[in-house]
């Protein structure tokens, strides 16, 4: 995929960055270009009676497979887990997989443990699936089938094109494992122009939010269910562009426990949005409120958190399902923005290449 | 339980934390009187064919469900997870449990949502199980089978014994499931009696290293496979009585982004332990090093791990599996002294209480 004309580079640091926020609603276009290949994949997964879906990967990739949990859990309602690496790679328990499908997410393909699972993975008899930006890469290779990401070349060290189209690539899969591929292709797409109206005054809007964040070290970032993956995301973001030891969070484990560590300094970020977790969200915030801490709120259901410092609400997608898509974007600007109040290029993270080879 | 002789009670701040921080060996070995009900329930798992295991909690609860992923993939080679409690409580997704074996794990029995959890996945044909150290509680009520904790009373609302109970349980049952449990509960009595020969001499050793400490506000705690659910478990401990914004890491989660935020004010506390992931956890504690933070070496393989500050080894249990109740101890410890060095009561963290009812 070419860059679409319509995203200029931007020439300054974190450029490449914020180009590739930008990018996402055409990275998602192409991403439906190839859907076809999901609902070949989903009807084999299918056909061989793999309704167990093991999700692997490290860093964003991590983070959309928990995603994965409840787009297979809601849909073909089929159990879906981010699954041990260490437990197949390293101790090498043999599991049966013979009714499982195992989704290798890497933008390089060529994350060493995740190749190295799916390896294994193959030869217990699971039906394996590359989810990769490189459909030449060495885990395209060793899986059997391969669903190309195609988000277009992705610089920035941190991902954010690349995490969005991985949401977006398991909600699809998981529609076609459930019948209702082309309804969701559809409702993706509604999603991308609902992306290109949000990102524009988005940008404005948090430039203002992040000058008081430039002095901050630590923070929350709370979100539960669909939200939990959107939560570890930015949270992931802060940490790597911003240099803020960020930890996510679900609205109930905040107060079995990390709600001692809070006061004044502590900022949180809690992702409200309008689905069965709204209330448990809700409380969460409360007992940030009660704790002195400073709130920002975001999500669809942002709004409705009473008391909130900063409210960056997004538009409410077709199917609450699609959420992460859309309230993943305030947080990765907010991380762009945050790490220029504080002088860093978020561009170039210290001590991090684009291709982590860590065992 | 009444509280052993040998442990007597400690009247300063943190005296209760301390005090069951001392206790474990004596809770282990009560734990251990109820062998039979675990082989029981371990036979009806097997009975019923309910070999996937959906371990569900909140806290250090949950921190010892992510134990049990490595207890029963490593003994029975049964698929474990830690569930998601929203797919079936707030999603109300309906999948097929009539293969699972569901524990819910609390302390008090009164979690709200892992009560609500069980008590559905009851519906939808899941062997139910209550690990609880209140067997009269609602969690027991609801579920077919009640294993006690039998750690005795809890009255730091940080848990300790409760947390390492959960786990030595974990690892009990799923031997019974494997056909070896009596093997592990003799295995089980050696830990007990390491424990009791550790914790005088680490208590005296871990309040000069925590003096080092008494300004610290973030850091990473990094285990891999079994030592993950003692990463977390530590993090929380520093979290709940330190005030410190800790963050529970995989070895090679660190490199994937979380390595970019160090500095020489943000220490990282890593455990090695000799198994498979001994090099991925070295492999993160060079990583750590290069990058200038302060290191902490703690686990069966501390020794092995170069150029660490602070050096805090466990002995190594009969079975690599039960590591993790041994290298718990130091973060325990650590906690409660770093805590005094603050001047805050571990006893009392703000804003918690023993029971957590939040949604």
């Amino acid at each position: 995929m070419s860059l679409p004309e319509a995203v200029a580079p931007v020439r300054e640091p974190g450029g490449q960055f914020l180009a590739e926020i930008r990018e996402q609603p055409f990275a998602l276009g192409a991403l439906l270009e190839n859907e076809r290949e999901f609902a070949k994949v989903a009807a084999e997964a299918r056909r061989r009676g793999a309704t167990t879906v093991r999700l692997v990967g490290h860093g964003s990739s991590d983070n959309a497979a928990a995603y994965g949990v409840y787009a297979f859990g809601l849909q073909p309602r089929w159990t879906a887990m981010r699954d041990s690496i260490t437990l197949t790679v390293h101790y090498r328990s043999e599991l049966d997989l013979s009714t499982s499908t195992v989704i290798g997410l890497s933008q390089s393909g060529r994350t060493p443990d995740v190749v190295a699972y799916v390896e294994r993975a193959r030869e217990e008899g699971a039906f394996t699936v590359a989810l990769t930006n490189d459909p030449g890469s060495e885990l395209a290779g060793v899986a059997e089938a391969v669903l190309p990401l195609a988000a277009g070349p992705e610089n920035a060290v941190a991902a954010t094109k690349t995490y969005s189209n991985q949401v977006a690539a398991l909600a699809l899969l998981a529609a076609h494992a459930a019948g209702t591929g082309p309804r969701m292709a559809d409702q993706l797409r509604v999603v991308a122009g609902q992306l290109s109206d949000l990102v524009p005054p988005l940008e404005r809007r948090i430039a203002e939010v992040a000058m008081a964040f430039a002095y901050i070290g630590r923070m929350f970032v709370v979100g539960r269910g669909v939200e939990f993956s959107t939560a570890r995301e930015i949270a992931l973001k802060l940490l790597e562009t911003c240099k803020i030891a960020a930890e996510p969070l679900t609205a109930t484990a905040l107060a079995h426990g990390p709600v001692a560590a809070l006061d004044t300094l502590f900022p949180v970020w809690t992702i409200a949005s309008r689905d069965g977790t709204l209330p448990a969200a809700l409380e969460a915030a409360a007992r940030v409120r009660e704790a002195g801490a400073t709130l920002v709120a975001s999500g669809t259901a942002a709004d409705a958190v009473e008391g909130a410092d900063y409210v960056l609400a997004v538009p409410e997608p077709p199917d609450p399902l699609l959420s992460p898509l859309l309230s993943v974007v305030p947080g990765q600007l907010f991380a762009w923005a945050v790490a220029h109040a504080k002088g860093l290029d978020p561009d170039r993270p210290a001590r991090l290449s684009k291709v982590t080879f860590a065992r």
